[in-house]
């Protein structure tokens, strides 16, 4: 149940609809298990997968290792945020060398959009790479988990629903791996609701219903995604205040009151409560937040079985 | 040999007699092993623990790591203390999360007095929770270690044993939990002493004897506990310098000489050498500070093992 | 397969011609196995090393890493230049504690020329100790491993060749573990050039023809060596501008052809490109770089089997 056509994971749209498929479905078959004991067959025996982080993060490098893990790969990790041991080697020159001592699959996240793209330009022909979030564009891992989690709440037809995303699109790579996804997925409605000042160029919007509110957006919606919103964001001067953001684009109970009864709540976290989210909804029985961490783990099980 | 009724080790305070004594009995078994291979059986095999630390730590947690690897357990660290990754999610946000992965056992250390506890009363039912350190409260493996040292030298009957404490005990969990062990094994005579300053809060100092002087502490005593001093301690004005404290409080061979002749000498580590012992006990041979180490290793697996 | 006589490898002075001779067979012997799974035999189940790291280091440090597990180890991993965990515990006291919770083999890096070889005077008669940089002094692996990749190049016959070593071997612990494995295998002319500031006392380059130029110690040669210029040495004074080093000493297209047609380009990395290196010879036909950077792993499997 490999695919062998997909080399690297760069971005959903590296993905056509059937290989999204058959990645959801193997992960969904994994789901059980993923959070268990390492798998008896050992998929990845004898690999070495690094994970490779730039920017800080607990949440998706530990999801990673331990999917690496339960296949049965060694794992090496490099923080290379908290570290002061790059010395002024490029970037290119730290895989090459990573390369040369076995390593197989690269786990990469980086701050700049591109990067981990033009790694893989000049990666060896044996080596595999996954994007574990670049910039502000791409977080493919991300977009397939929303997608299980969606699925296993509302079935495989997205064509019947409405899914809302909410908050700071504009600087949001896991909204544009969603956005993508979506699509791919055929999904009936996709609503956009963002303060102006957080909305994304107008090609990420291509599809989209733009809505001028947040109520706007969760009406009769069957799925509600909120996004993380930085502090750095009011030091830049995009949002007024933390209060009058929560406010106008927060997810609370009363907003959520406008969307259809069985309608989940999704976000991708770390999140910052009473500012994205009341309380109330993220621990509330609507919210699937913890299940997306679940399912994060089947489906970078599922991603790095494929490519290695 | 597993403790159906234990749930989590937050405190020596959860444990009964009987328990302390059934979890010394297994770390005693464990103790030739736990400083080599893992075990052939592998009791925690695919379990995951999780070591969360927001505090810096070398020895503890590598103490939990080696035993849980001992134990065949994957094992995942966070080193909060050196790291940017919290991104001002939430202490709970942060457990929910490393549950939703399926992490099966945290060992966490925490600067606030009481924070272990609190997590382990809104984690999931299937998670256990190891307290390794949090604010001058509780170090129970700490506690634990030291009274398996304590039997392997002086025998299980500590009734007829005076045991003395000596240095910083104010701002030492070390010392807490190893007061509230040598209470629940019935200790003959517990000898505090300490500068004023250092002295603990008069529920910490209940049945014990207030000795004016080290010296006094020392005379006679079977074991001789000294404490980390904290260099902080110089800078908040609560001793006015290391020589003096040395001089008064500080462990020397004319000191030592005051005790039992076969007494012996514990420090919970890191020592400061020259400031609360000095070299010619540490490594002296009635010094059993390295079997401490050793000692914690064993311990430690006894306690996953019980709660796993 | 294993040396008995080997207890520590803290320099190459340690070892025999023949000793060398054996662990670079032996290396070679597991070259292929180096980069993929675990070696199935687990030469050092049951063993643990520990990567104690006192500078930064990603590349030394996971090559010891991957080298450990891929012999079946248990590695754990002290990052102590990037952390606050001593806590003004002696170096000595991290060592016994280490050793007391059963570590079986020591690898090291320390910025103090010396430190290695005093914790080896002192540790357990059990322990192991592998020198992986201390000061400017000692690189041992780094010289087998370049000792290695020139025999692949060369074949074992030392004594036709000539070796040219050029940059900052003053400062340079890898030089110094080079030169003394050239010696140690009979080669028959080591050429050395630098900028007077960044020349050697004269004891290192005793037995070496010394260039006054890099041309004069290119020309002609078999193996060009060059090595990494910390950009310190511009704020401390001793070069100019990097500009003017890379045209009096860089190794560049037009230098390189002054040596042997089939000359070998060597450098321990991490490269300053366009500084001690141009693109165009680091990634050319003649540079052996990343075939060092595989050739590590497998010397430093030979070297932790020979101890363990």
């Amino acid at each position: 149940m490999t695919h062998a056509t997909l080399r690297h994971l760069l971005s959903l749209a590296d993905l056509s609809a059937s290989e999204l498929d058959r990645l959801l479905q193997r992960a969904q078959s994994l789901r059980e298990r993923a959070l268990g004991a390492p798998l008896p067959e050992a998929p990845l025996a004898g690999k070495t997968v690094v994970n490779l982080f730039f920017e800080p993060s607990t949440r998706t490098r530990s999801s990673f290792e331990l999917a690496a893990k339960r296949l049965g790969a060694t794992v090496l990790n490099f923080d290379m945020a908290n570290s002061s041991t790059r010395k002024g080697e490029t970037l290119a020159d730290t895989l090459y060398t990573l390369e040369a001592m076995g390593a197989d699959v690269f786990v990469v996240r980086h701050g700049t959009d591109g990067v981990v793209a033009q790694l893989a330009s000049i990666c060896a022909p044996r080596s595999r790479l996954v994007n574990a979030g670049d910039g502000r564009s791409h977080h493919p891992t991300q977009g397939l988990l929303d997608m299980l989690t969606i699925r296993q709440h509302k079935g495989q037809d997205f064509s019947t629903l409405s899914v809302a995303l909410i908050g700071d699109i504009r600087h949001s790579r896991v909204a544009r791996s969603d956005l993508r996804a979506l699509r791919l997925l055929n999904t009936g409605e996709i609503r956009i609701a963002a303060p102006e000042s957080l909305l994304p160029e107008s090609s990420v919007q291509e599809g989209c219903r733009l809505c001028t509110s947040a109520d706007e957006a969760v009406e009769g919606a069957d799925v509600v995604m909120t996004l993380r919103l930085q502090r750095e964001r009011m030091e830049e001067g995009l949002v007024t205040s933390l209060e009058a953001y929560f406010r106008d684009w927060g997810i609370t109970p009363e907003r959520l009151a406008l969307a259809k009864p069985d309608a989940i709540v999704m976000h991708p976290g770390p999140m910052n409560r009473g500012v994205e989210i009341a309380d109330a909804v993220a621990d509330g029985p609507q919210s699937v937040i913890r299940e997306q961490v679940s399912n994060g783990v089947a489906v970078r099980m599922a991603v790095l079985e494929a490519l290695a």
